[in-house]
Parts: structure tokens; C-alpha cells; sequence
């Protein structure tokens, strides 16, 4: 994912030409898409800060739709909401800040304008970020692996469990993200490109790594990474990378804040648990995946959170997040 | 799973009513559920004692519709097979001595009444083994882990193949039961969940183990343990949970005796080699998984059921449990 | 898979008549098919050397469709493909110089005649291969273990991209072959069989640990390998083992060259190291995973590749194989 | 380490004969060594019930030196304490008993009589167990392999600590045991032997598993496990096999008593939360192990054992077993 | 190692006494160790900062005793260094930017003062980190895990390479601390304790996870873990815990400093690609170390440092920090 | 181990020097060590080929001292056995011979001349496999990882039990050679380096892989590896690197053939048995290992070499080669 293109450009003396070219290329990419940013989507529109990225943000609008879930809008629509290099910092302090936080129970990540993301920002990256470091090719590539690791860890902070709404595009880097959240919708029109393979390079964010565990035909996935071809939402759907797809984004951004609302409204300790030994369980085997969750509940099934589910169900009374007290 | 719901009662010195409550909450919980119990259901009857659970089972029923296939059903149907203590060593018993016994090739699962089973018995629970023992929280938790360990080797001693059918609701501890069955089918009617979070913890007998390894869509399996929805029988399908869907469970029950017999018409030793080596590789690397195989069948190549196969088939007989011996 | 049909037989008396059974047997297993010849399939034919296997090899038809793809043909049509010792050792040494051959980008895998292929060559196998070995037990095993080893390793020599194209049927053997390639595309009137079980064995040449892996649902796996009955082609790619399905063999090899070809036309250093870590991931944690790709691009990063994907794509050229140099 | 020795014997017609031969044979193995059984032993005549086994057991003398110790003592010493049948099940009862048993907070095992333990016994193997069972090749390989995994878990169901005293020889199955145990001691004139590779196999009880995990050269496991020459005390000591060496056997159980008191007076949340966390880390990644310690401690931190060990020290007490309740 | 002992104290309503009792117990484990602090080892001091913690540190003495080369001095010495929360911040923003400081290439870490380290502070601990928070027994134990993870995180930021010099007493998680380092060096008077068994807990800041893996006797690790007795230098060399021991501090740190400087005079790019190895080897199997060596190198071979390195050599000049570029 | 030299140098246009340079320098590491060489080593001239390497091989002389021993000479001596590419791959072609030969049951390797080995012969290395291959950084590293891949299998294809005697110097690939031996000797002259962090790169072809499994001091290790100081036969003793040291070579020979004969005599079953399962646990999980050799000794325990090391034994002859037939 990154890309040492400027320190190649530098060497055959064509860089500043060839930045604008890549930058040029890139957005090519996504301009094909002819979405129709419909004027009614007002849910959507509730959801995020109407002006902007929310400071001291500049690429994320945060809001907070009800009380306890938050909504984390990649907010750079005039960018295809490409991510820069201040995208990558501020959804580690933005994820890290959710972490911390008692009354947030659930996130719901969407993009805001006509499509989710165009992956990450080339031309902001050049700038920015792949500056060549190093006095030869051992250097170079000692700099280039602790870049990496930190993109990598940019999307492994995601502690709460996190609903991600996908609409027109989700390119390159944005199918990282998202197979680091939890659950997965989209809108009918929503596609999915794993791009990395046509400018040259493996995808090293995630996306190697956790879709083959995503969706369950490792066919499927050898072909959309060996040839970058786009999946549509009914693929997307039928392939398992997403569990349900809306007709357009303001049902689908409903949908989202649904779901949200029922993680939102369970006892916090059955949540996160599960969560936690769901991920656990993908990375062990069945055996190491049962001992560790019985060492997890020896503490945990001591909550009261059991009376306390009891009790509401009892009274007929739909998951309140109110009734259990922060973890 | 397990609930040290009592334990918290008795602090809080609302033990007895609380008890009553958490009973009735739970049940409500699958009475919704307005299955149709269809009288012409007969070779489901035939299927089972038809008096009530086998002596010395209280909540199953053993039969054995073939010579070389068991059918063990959850004979508890006035309580919707809610497994109750009585049920989880039973488990162990039966399956111990299926295990034990050469006669038996393959094993049908399936409920009695009108549905699979509600799940775990809360009410017998709490009179039964929820106790809160030791001083602190050290030793309770101490004490509820030998517990959950327990529970877990419950579906582990399951070495016969086993197809699993399941008719009306499958709800939380049915779950972590049928995922350590081999092959699952249902009912048109049936619908699955998760129930654990519902309750306030998170799934400990199984399902978040093994639900992932088992249907191919992760958004899917984090969707239904996070929010605790019922996905029914399509969708059960379309995601891999079952190979089948069929449209009574008359219906179901012949094809879970037909794919039964099929299985054990078939050479133990292929089949068995096969269950053992398919779940050998679920938790290994493929060339782990390689390594063992060609181990396992350095022996199990000296077979006559090579021969034998090879007679039966020139023959044009279909396979037969006599052809070949006991394993 | 391996089969020490003949050590049996020659132990009990009757090893000419025998063999000749089990050959029949076999044989009239993939008979049943009455698949049609369609004499118009232009495409496939031009893709193979008409007349026959290309030497030195004698099972495989080698052709190069573009400079950059190679078609590997199962070329036994008479005898359906089925894998005899030729096979086993010719896939070896084919593979291994693909492996070498830098000009070779991807590779479109098919079979010569009306199906796929009916799986391991009995008959043959008998005659050349199983000859048992040793004095005793232990002797014998220690034998048939290291004739499995290397019956695995034939399909784990398979490092370029491999599009698998099957139509008719594929047999034993044939799953664990197209298991191990990279995309699987299939027929309308393609069926897949694991066969062993049906002939006294567990498969030990790769399906039982990569098919797992490979689609999405345990409980069809698990059905499919015990029962041993056909699965067709629209549960093939419901099930994800097949990305697409074609309406016949002259329309899937159309698609698999045109995949072929999306792959050829990209960079190969972004190419190999995704199906590289592709594989890794299967086979580790996603930590483990991230790692490794980290790794391996902090010289892979330092491609020209990177550059040259860009003016490619600044041009509006389609992906050329000539604009990247040879791996 | 299971001998189907009788098997073979049968089909070659020589049975009794050999029978007697084999057991001689092993007998002469342990019988060169001269060991001096001094009359004086007070100490380790007081832990044994003097007259012989403790009934129910046969094999096994079981005492309470103090309150919450254990005394284990391996009780055929007629017999070089070899392992017969009835040990192998007997260990299985008393460990699971030790485990259930809250008083028991430490074990000592040791050997009546001249030597610790010649190992397996092979006339009562022959007799009793390792009858071939099975029509073919396969079927008495399922067999051997179930009986080699029950052999296998009678060294896995010890869960408490245990201090291993070993004097004189410690032989084949002997060194199987020891390696499971978390403590090992020996007297001066101790010596051990990985016999298996003597009688024709590998063996199978545990020792090729865990002596590479427990002593420190892996040249020197390979050339024990390799070549089956004995290791005296002082290379034990060096090695690391052993942690502490004695002048003779009354000195040892003196230093096993001291050692097991020194764990049993100290918080058994502590001590069993310490022996869980050393296993696992063995089997484990670092990563994986903090992982585990910190989900298990986050529940057993809240012990009042922190609180109770601190006024322990306060008041200069050494520990004691009463100051902590049963775990 | 984190002790809820506040909440447990201010359960039972002792809380002020009780925790002067406590800090007075664990120092007085100490105390008892009566050395000798010599005012001759001028080496020691000169390597530390004279007159106490270098701001803004107030635990840690930071000095360059050459160039390349960190000295990180535990520097409470009124408190026997012992670990109060200020250090186990400290320590991880320290060693954090030793990690982005090109110019340390070798770390040295030693204690000031009588002792290396009397462990965790238990003081200090109880006043400022360990309050208990959170509703219910899940709760926390959730803000408990939280805890013990970000202790584990300060021992894994090290990632130059680093020689720890051990003089007087390690006590508790002073030996978690010198596990993770890379080389252990000590005095002749210096000693070991796995202290933690003895105030009621399993160490959980990585002792019981790395220390089996850094000694070669795992009866020696179960028996210092399980009864907190001391080590004493001899048994520390020859166990392996330690590669040498010294007569005095003095001698040691001179020693320490020479290996440091061994290190930091080599290619950085050697030393890093050799500790990143060697600590990936520790968690992998062989064949997985292999191959991601081979990855590594795949880039770290293009070293200018490999022709530096021979020219050094032929100019027997004994190898310098300058001769290659930073990392 | 790999070193890319020449393209560096290249590049920087002083290759021809350079090469000389570098070879120079590498020599005089090694020269430096002024070991006599007696000329009444009567042996261990015996067991070589008198003249010099075995054709075909140039770098080898094998010599079969009996029957079933293979000696495989290191034999270059006028270069100090400094390993050239010719080494590299008949070291291959030698060993996957021994592997199929039936009637070696048990290898030892030395060194002609002076000393073992000096390691890798890097003038040579630079003349005849170095030569950089590829258009840009990732090509050349793609190629580089081939070649260290290709370096590692040398070392992999070690089938039979293998002692190796090690005398005068055992330097870099050297250690990486005899880390993957079975059972290591050495004489009391012998040192031991980790040379590769000397000469800028970290050690790729097993040394740091396999050494920490090895020898029971990860101080140690990492000390060897960082600083690459050499380690004397005492310290390789008590460090359990080598299991024994001997005299001077003669007598290191003649132990080393005692120890093969050991091998050799016993049940090949039982001694690669021994041997693969050993290898299996060190790498996975006491659990894997159990179950793995549980499967193994499912056919092995069906050997006739049982009863025939029960008769040998009764008959008190020591045991021979042709007791047992081939394996």
C-alpha cells in the first residue's frame, strides 16, 4: 500500500511530472463511477456535522446519534474521501479516543458524498509520507517496514464494536478497513475493488490477510486480488462480505443505526466479550478458542449484567442501554 | 453459558422470586414461537421410543432406526428439550458408549415436540449447579471455570458422524451443540440464534469457536452473535450453517436417515479417517494438516475395505454397513 | 488415494482378476456421464496441441495462447484424464519449469475430451506404483507414507497463478488438484466428486485439508466427503468453490484465458506477492499474516513497477505483460 | 510404548515362549544394578503405608505425610514398581481424586523399594492389554492408537503440583512420567534411561514430547532418546533434568517434603494460577502467553489471598496452609 | 503482579493500616539482604548521572557512555528502585525513543544503589493505579486486564538490542524486566526471586511466559516459580539465565560495556535483522523462522555494510559505530 | 548468508579489488587459529578416502567405516573446508542419497584437515552464485530469496540420524550445518562463531533458528549471535551445543563411530521413529506431539523388530544391524 514512487521518481530525475501523472491516474480510478448523490438522503445528513470534518479533525465528522453510539464519518468528500496522511493519524487517536470511552457501546462508519472511499490519497502520500529514507536499500527498507506497521496498526485499534455502511466505492485501502470492522452492509449500488495489484504492489494493510477469514470462497478471493476487479453488492452479499444489502444509503444508513442501537442496547460484557472471542477464535484453534473463552467468563459470568437481563426481559422491555452500567 | 445467576441473587437476597422471573423470561423467549406440531409426522414418531426418553436417559431417546444408525433425540418436549444438568451428562453417557460401540456407523440428532430445543434449562440450572462456591472471587471463578470446561467437553466426545436436523428453534446452547455436529440439516420452519448476549454474556459452549469455521460470512456471524437475531432457514442455507433445507421434518428425517445410511454404508475406516482428518485440518496449517494425513493413512492404506469397495461397487450393489467389519 | 489394492490382493490369491475389477469399477464410476461432445468448442481445441500430448510429456498438452499464459491440458482424453504415474511425475517437472519460466505470468489448467478428469488411474496405479513394500507392517507403512508425501508435493509446486477451468466431471483426485490452484471456474454441466471415501479411503492428496479452506460452509464439506455424492454446478458456486460458472467449455476457456490474461497484463512483482501471501495468510493469524507482508514489501515496495502501473494507467492503456520486466 | 507383541507372537505360533523370553529379557534390562536399599530410611518408610498398596489400589501407596501433602508412592517394589494395568488406571483414579480433593495442595511421588521404576511391565502388558484386536491392518492401528492415547492422558490428569523423588533407576515409561511432573529430585546414585529405542520403538508416552521441553541440550535428548544409554545423577543435574540432587533416598524425600511444603503453604490461587500459566506458556507464543495471564489474573487478582499473604509476612510467620481457604 | 488490594482492603474496612502493613512486609523482603555498597566502583558511577534521575525522568539515570551506546539506570535508589508507577511510564517513553534515536545502537541497563531492583512498588501502587473500578466482579475485572496488558507493554518496547547488568537483588517483576532483555550479565553477590507465589499471585508481567523459554530446565523454572525460593549467582550461570558473572559491579559494568560495545560497533543492519530473528525464531516453528529470514534478507543483503564490513576487516581495524550509517 | 557483494561492488565500480579484498579478509578470520594437525589420527584418516573427495563428488569423501555407518568428510582441506557452491549442492545430492539408501542407518560428519569448516566460501560464493539478477530492487530480492531458500533445504534434507564431530573451528554456515545434525561432538580445541554479524547480515540458513532450540541459554545465544564471539569446547559442553568432548580428534572419531553403531545396531522403526517425532515436538505444541506420535505408532507398533529385540536381548548379544531387516 505504500509506495516509494517518489523515491523512484527522484532517482530517474521525472518527479515532479510524474506525481501530478499518478495523482492524475489514481482519481481516474473512481471518477468512472457516475453515482447520483441523491438530495433526500436526510438520515444521513442528520447523522453527520452538516459543515464538515469535526475539529480538531480534518478528515473524520464525529456525531453521536444516540447517546450511546457514535457515528465516524471519513468526512473528505471534494476527495473522494481519500486517505492522507492525516486520515491515517486521526482515526488511530479518533479509535483510540472511542476505546476510552464508557458511553459509546457501538460505532457506525460511513463515508460522507457519493461513494465510501477511493482508498488512499497518492498524491497526499508523496507529499507527505514516502520520502525515501535510508543510505542504501537495507535502510530503505528498515524505514519502509515501520511505515507499514503503522498503517497496519492504524486499523487494529478498533476495540468497539463498529458497523461500517459502505455507499458507491470502496477502493484499495477501504476494503482494508473494513475487513477490520465487524459488520458489513452496503447499498445496492456499492462496489468493491482490492486496486492494489494494478499500481503495482500486494496489498500489506489487511486485506490479504483477513478476507480470505471474511468471506468463505478463497476462489473468489484469489480472483478480485490477482485481477482487481470490482464486486457488486449482490456478489458482496451472496460472497458473505457483507450480511444485507440496502436500496440506497439512507436505508442503509437506518439499517446501520438499527443494528448499532441492538449492540448499543446489550449488557457491555456480553458484548465486548463476544467480540473479543470472536477474534480470538479466528486466530486459534477450537480447542485453544474454548479454553481461552472459559478463562475470559470465570470472571465475567459473574456480572450482574445476567440479573439485570433478566429482569428487563421479564418487563417486556426492549434492550436499554441504561440499564447496564459502563464497562 | 453457565449462570452464577443464584450466587448474585443471594447476595442482592431476592434469590427466590429472581429464580421464578429469570425462568419465565427465558421461556417467553422461545414461546413466541407458534410451531404447528403436525400429527402425520410418522417416520419422525417411528424414529423415536415413542413413549418418552429411553431408562436410563430423562431427556433423551435412543433408537436405532437401522442396524448401524442411532438415532438420539432430545426427548424433553413439555420443556422444549431445554437442557437441564440431567442433559449434560446424559450427553457424555450416550455419546461415550456410541463411541464404544462398533455397531454404530452414524448418528441422527434431532428433537422431540415442537421444536429443536430452547436451549439451556436456566430454571434447573439455578437449582441444580449454579451455586456460588468459594470464598472469593478467585475461587468462584475458579469453580466456574472447572464448570464451563465440563460443559464444553459435552459436544467434544461427539466421534461418531453425526448428522444433526433440526426442526422449529435452535436457540443459544443449541447452537454450540449443532456446530459440533458434522453435517446440519432443517426444516423450512426452523430458525437459529445466538441467545447468549441476550442474556448478558458472552457464548461459552462452543458457537463463537466454531460458528466461524463453519459458515463461510464473518459480517454474518458477528451480526447474529453481537445483536442476537433469529436467522432463519434460507439465510441458514445461502451462509453455510445447513447443507439442506427441507419442507416438513418428515421430510427432513428421511433425508437425515438418507445421508446417514449413506455414511454408514460406507467403510469405517474411510469414514472415520475422513471426520478425523477434516477436523484435524480445521485447527492446522495445510501442510500440518498434509503431514498428519499421510501418517494416519500409512496404516489405514492396509485396509481390505479397498478390496472390498472395489467388489461392491463391480457388483452394481449399493454400499452395505456388512460389507466390511467393526472398526 | 494411495490405494495398496495389489499388496491385499496378492495376499488373498486373486490379484489378476482383481485388478481388473477394480479398474472396471472405477471406470464405469465416470461412465455414467453422458456428457456431449460439442464439436464447435474452437476456442479449447486451439488452445491445445491438437494431435496429442506435447512431448516429452504424456498425459499433458503444454500450448502458449499469449506469450505470457501458458495452458497446461490433462491430455488422456481416452481414458478421461485419469491420473496415472506419468501424470504424477510429468505435473512435476511441468510445474517446476513454469516455476523457472520467466516469461510464463499465469497458467490456465483444463482437460482434453468430455471431462475434467475421472480421477487417479486405478489400473494403472496398480501395476506401477503399488507394489507393497517391506518386510513387515512398519515397513510397509513407512513405504506408502513417503509415496504420499510425494503424491502432496505434486500440487504444492504450483507457484505461478493458476486459473483452473473444469467442465464434465473431476474426480478424487482431481478435487485435490483443483484445491490447490488459485481460481476455479466451471461448467454448467460440471459435477466434482470426492470420491475416496466410496472406495475405502480417506483422501489424503490435499481435499480434506484445503477444501475446508477453500468454500465456506463445513457442514457441505462435511457431506460432500463423507457420502462421496456429487455436487453440481450451481452448489458449486453457490458454495463458493467455483467463482463462476459457464454455459460451456468454449465460454469458460474464453473467461479463464481472459482472466489469465488480467493477471499476464499486471505487474508480476504485485502479482506473486499477492498469491504468495495469500496462501500465507490461510495458514496463519492475522498478526502472524501482517507481519509478513510488512516483510516481505519493504523490498517489494522499491519496484518500478510502481511506476510503470502509473503511466500505464495514465495512457488509458489496458495492463500490458511487456511493460514490466521478467520476475 | 504399547507392544502388540503378542500379536505378532500368535501369528508366528511361538506365543508362550516368547512371552516368558520378553519379560526376562526386560527384567535383566534393570536387574544389573546393585542398588543398596538401606534399612534406614526413617523418613521415606514413615510417608508409605508400610505394609503395601492403599487399598482400592494395588499399585499404590497413598499417604499424608502432613495435612496438605500427598504422599503418592509407586508400590510394587517386588516388581521394580514396573507398570502394569492396574497402575495405569490406578494413577488415572488417584490423580483425579488428588485434583477433586481441595485439601490436597501438594504431591510427592516416589518409588518403594530399590528403584524408582523399571518401567512399563511387558508380561502383564502382554496379558492383559495388548491383545490384537481387528479383522485388518486398520482396524488394530484404530485400536493401538486408543489405547496409546488412554496411556497417554494417565500422565495428563495431573493438575496439582507435584514434586517427583527419584532413586535408583528410573526406566522407559518411568522417564514418560517424570517428564510430566513440574518438580524433579534424584538421589546420588539415581539413573535414567529412555529404554523404548531398545525394544524396537518410538517411544510413545510422553518423553519424546516433553524432555526437549524440560532439559536444555538437544543433543543430549536426541543421543538418550537415539542410543537408550543411561544418565547418572551429576548429567541430570547438569543437564537440568533435575533441579536438585541428594546424597541417598532419606535425604531426597526429606528435601521432596520440604519443597511440597514450602508450595502447599502458600496461596493455592497463586500456586495453581502459576503451574496453569508455566504449562501453557510452554505450548504457546510469548504473545499468546501474556495474552492468557492477564485474562486469567484479571479475575483471580481479586483474591483476599493478596491481602492474607501480606499479614502472613507482617507477622514473620512462614506460610501456612491454613491461612488460605481451599481453592 | 497488579494487586487489587485497595479494594479488597477497603471491602473490609482496614484499608490505612493494612497498607502500611503491606509496604512494610515487602520491604522488609529486602532488607534482609545486607550488601555492601563499595564507594570504589567509579565505573557504575561514572555511567550514571552523579547526582540522581535525569529529568524528566525521576526514576531513570540516562547517560551516554559513548556515542552509540545508552545507559538506562534504575535510579531510585532510596527505594531500592523499586517500580513505582512514574517508572513503568518512563520506562516506556524511554525506550520508545531509544527505538527512533539512530545514533543508540546498544543499550545498557543497570540499578543504582545497593540492589538492581526490589521488584514493584507496592506503595506507590496502591495509592495511585490499583484503585478498584467498576460496577460488578466483570467490571473489574475488565479495568484489571486493561492493566496487567499495558504493564506487559512496557517490557515489549525494547527493541534495541539490550545488556542488563544485575548486581545485588532482582526481585519480582525485576526479573519480568531482565527476561525480556537480550543478554543477562550479573555479580557474584547478586540473587533471584520469582517473588510474586509469595504475595498470592501467578506473575503476570511475563516471567512464567519467558523465562521457560530463556532457561534450559523447566523442573528449575517450576521450582523458583512455585516456591519464590532465591537463585543465587552460580545457579544463575549455570542454569543460563545469566552468560556471565562478575566479581563486583565494577568488573561488571566494565563488562557490560565492552559487550556493548561489541554490538554497537557491528552493522546496525546485522545486529537488528539478528534480535528481530532470533526473538521471532523463539515463537515459531523452525520451518516458519525460516522462511521469514529468508524474507528479511531478501532485502537486508543489499547492505552497503556487507563491503563496509569487509574492508574494516582487511584493515584490521576492530570494528566502529561510524563505519555504517544509521539505521 | 547470502551476500549480494558483487552487485554492490559493481555499482560502485571496484568489484575486482573488492572480491580480493573481501576474500582475503575472511581467510585471515580463520587463520588466525593456529591448531596442530597429528599426524597419528589414525582413524579419522582411515575413515576418510586416503586421497581426497569421493568423485563425483569434489567437496565430500564418504567412506563407509561399517557396514551401515556412512562417514561424510567435509573435504576441502587446503581451503579449510570453506563451502563453495559446489559444497551447497552436493551436500544435496548426498544426503537425499543416503536417505534412500536402506542399508545406512546412521551418518557422522567431520572435517579433513585443520579444522571443520571455515563456513562459506566467499570467493568463490562471489565468483559463481552472486552475481545480482533483476532490473530493480524487488527483482534482485526476489532473486536473493531463492537462492537463501535454496541454501536453507541443504541443511533440510537430513533423512538419517547424523552425529557430527567437530574439531579445531566451526565457523558461520558452519553452525548453521551442525545445528541441524542430530547429536554434536566436539574436541576440547574446537570453538565455535557465529560469525555472519561480523561480515554485516544475520544469519539465514538455520543458526538462528535452530540454536535457541538447541542450547538450553537464550543469553547466551544472543550473545554468540550480536556479538559474534567465539565459544570454547567447555562452554559449548555446559551450554548443551555439543553433548561431549573429547581429547583430540582421534578419540572424537572413535566416539563418534560408538555412538553411530549404537544407532545403527537398533531397530531402524524405532530409531527414525525416534528421530522424525523428536523433530515433529520440538516444533508444535506437547498436545500435537502426543496425538502425532499416537498416529505414527498406530502401524509402527505392528513391527516384527518388537520381538526381535526382545530375542537379541534374551540371547545378551549386543545389538546388530542384521537383526533388523531395512527400513
Amino acid at each position: 500500500m505504500i509506495v516509494s514512487v517518489c523515491s523512484l521518481a527522484k532517482r530517474s530525475g521525472l518527479c515532479t511530472v510524474q506525481r501530478a501523472m499518478l495523482a492524475v491516474v489514481f482519481r481516474s480510478a473512481v471518477t468512472k463511477y457516475k453515482g447520483l448523490w441523491l438530495p433526500s438522503q436526510t438520515v444521513a445528513r442528520a447523522m453527520s456535522s452538516s459543515g464538515g470534518a469535526t475539529p480538531p479533525y480534518t478528515t473524520l465528522a464525529i456525531s453521536r446519534p444516540t447517546e450511546s453510539i457514535t457515528h465516524v464519518e471519513l468526512h473528505r468528500p471534494e476527495k473522494r474521501n481519500a486517505m492522507n496522511s492525516a486520515f491515517w493519524s486521526e482515526m488511530v487517536t479518533c479509535f483510540n479516543e472511542l476505546s476510552e470511552d464508557p458511553e459509546c457501546r457501538a460505532v457506525v462508519v460511513s463515508g460522507a458524498g457519493k461513494l465510501f472511499t477511493a482508498g488512499i490519497d497518492l498524491m497526499d502520500m508523496m507529499n507527505n509520507v514516502l520520502q525515501p529514507e535510508g543510505d542504501d536499500t537495507a535502510r530503505i527498507s528498515w524505514g519502509l517496514k515501520k511505515k507499514i506497521r503503522k498503517f497496519q496498526e492504524t486499523f487494529s485499534v478498533i476495540e468497539k464494536p463498529v458497523v461500517v455502511a459502505i455507499h458507491g466505492a470502496c477502493v484499495g485501502a477501504g476494503v482494508d478497513m473494513i475487513t477490520a470492522c465487524d459488520i458489513r452492509l452496503c447499498t445496492q449500488d456499492a462496489w468493491f475493488q482490492v486496486k492494489e495489484v494494478d499500481i503495482g504492489l500486494a496489498a500489506d494493510v489487511g486485506t490479504l490477510q483477513r478476507l480470505p477469514k471474511v468471506i468463505g470462497s478463497q476462489s473468489l478471493v484469489n480472483e478480485l486480488a490477482l485481477t482487481a476487479r470490482k464486486m457488486y453488492a449482490d456478489e458482496a452479499k451472496s460472497s458473505g462480505l457483507v450480511s444485507r444489502v440496502f436500496a440506497d444509503k439512507e436505508a442503509m444508513m437506518a439499517g446501520a443505526l438499527q443494528i448499532a442501537g441492538e449492540i448499543a442496547g446489550r449488557s457491555p460484557v456480553a458484548v465486548q466479550g463476544t467480540k473479543i472471542n470472536l477474534i480470538y477464535a479466528r486466530n486459534h484453534s477450537v480447542a485453544d478458542g474454548l479454553d481461552y473463552i472459559a478463562t475470559w467468563n470465570m470472571s465475567m459470568l459473574q456480572t450482574e449484567d445476567l440479573m439485570k437481563s433478566a429482569q428487563a426481559a421479564l418487563e417486556k422491555k426492549s434492550p436499554k442501554t441504561k440499564t447496564y452500567s459502563k464497562l
